[in-house]
């Protein structure tokens, strides 16, 4: 299977944390693909029309994403256990939700604090400001030991923090949150995925 | 079950659809809850700390989002089969990530359009225009009478796009896809919930 790939995206970290979780991550060949807000890469559109990054090709050509869909397809592959069944499904989907979508506004959030200054708008920088701090007040730091995609997402969104967001300090009073994410940090496969210059 | 709304919300209307689809529409309580990209609602944060609509809440409290989540849930809920089984299910959630992808990307793009002429950035303006075209070039027409959650959702950013984007033309070139997207538009279910000015 080919994934497109790179070091830096937190939705592909996500994809290769949850494949290092459930043991298949030497069955993903890694392709480099640069794309990005302003930068169609036109050798990702036939598989991905949008343009984003992961994206998975299977060997007989069929094309999975988003990043959701691949970790559960390699759940699925895998005989997994890390998006829980019956109502605890639910329960770890939504905790996926609020992480990813946590993640999808810091990117948007990021890239608008890194607009020339005319072109920024006030408004958006203080809504991402608010939601940033809603999200951060609201999570709860998961039991210690368990590596569900909930977990694994709110894992990649706090590195994606200290990665572009260092100067919002948000361990400052977050002590139970900032303990459960230093302690899920030192998992293999959080090691395996940290991003490197490059 | 409590549904946090709105009637111009294209990821509302998909939970909508799903729920006339699935013959459940009666059981959720709609209630208008207002949010934007620069408009923070005070009174959601505390059931979604993203301020993200829809957002379902249970009758024992539990909350679920986001919509694909919701959608599933209520899918679960009926007996269902708007996800489908086995490998149909890879390929529909493709399906479904495409078209809810396009859908970010237009509401990324429409307030783009939307700034001062000062604030936009002509390179984001020109890569959701590429993006926009790249999709709607790849996407397939569905087969006639399907409404699986990848159907629904393409039949939405469509309809997204006529509502906000109607100088496109979107439909030019592309008689195969518009003759689908007219006849879906027949579904009771997308009836039931045109969005009305109000």
């Amino acid at each position: 299977m080919k994934l497109h790939w790179s070091p830096r995206s937190p939705f592909v970290r996500k994809v290769m944390i949850a494949a290092h979780e459930l043991g298949v991550a030497e069955k993903l060949t890694t392709t480099r693909t640069l794309v990005g807000m302003e930068l169609i890469n036109d050798g990702l559109l036939p598989e991905n029309p949008l343009n984003k990054i992961p994206t998975l090709v299977l060997d007989d050509g069929r094309v999975i994403y988003d990043s959701l869909t691949i970790c559960e397809f390699l759940n699925d592959m895998a005989g997994g256990g890390i998006f829980g069944t019956g109502a605890a499904r639910w329960e770890v989907l939504t905790r996926h939700s609020m992480a990813n979508s946590f993640l999808d506004a810091l990117i948007l959030f990021r890239h608008e604090r890194a607009r020339p200054a005319m072109q920024q708008a006030p408004g958006v920088l203080t809504a991402f400001t608010t939601k940033t701090t809603s999200m951060l007040n609201h999570v709860q730091a998961p039991p210690p030991g368990r590596a569900d995609i909930g977990d694994i997402t709110l894992a990649v969104a706090l590195a994606y923090l200290d990665f572009r967001f260092a100067d919002l300090g948000w361990r400052e009073g977050r002590g139970a949150l900032a303990e459960w994410h230093a302690a899920f940090s030192t998992r293999p496969s959080m090691i395996a995925t940290t991003a490197v210059d490059g």
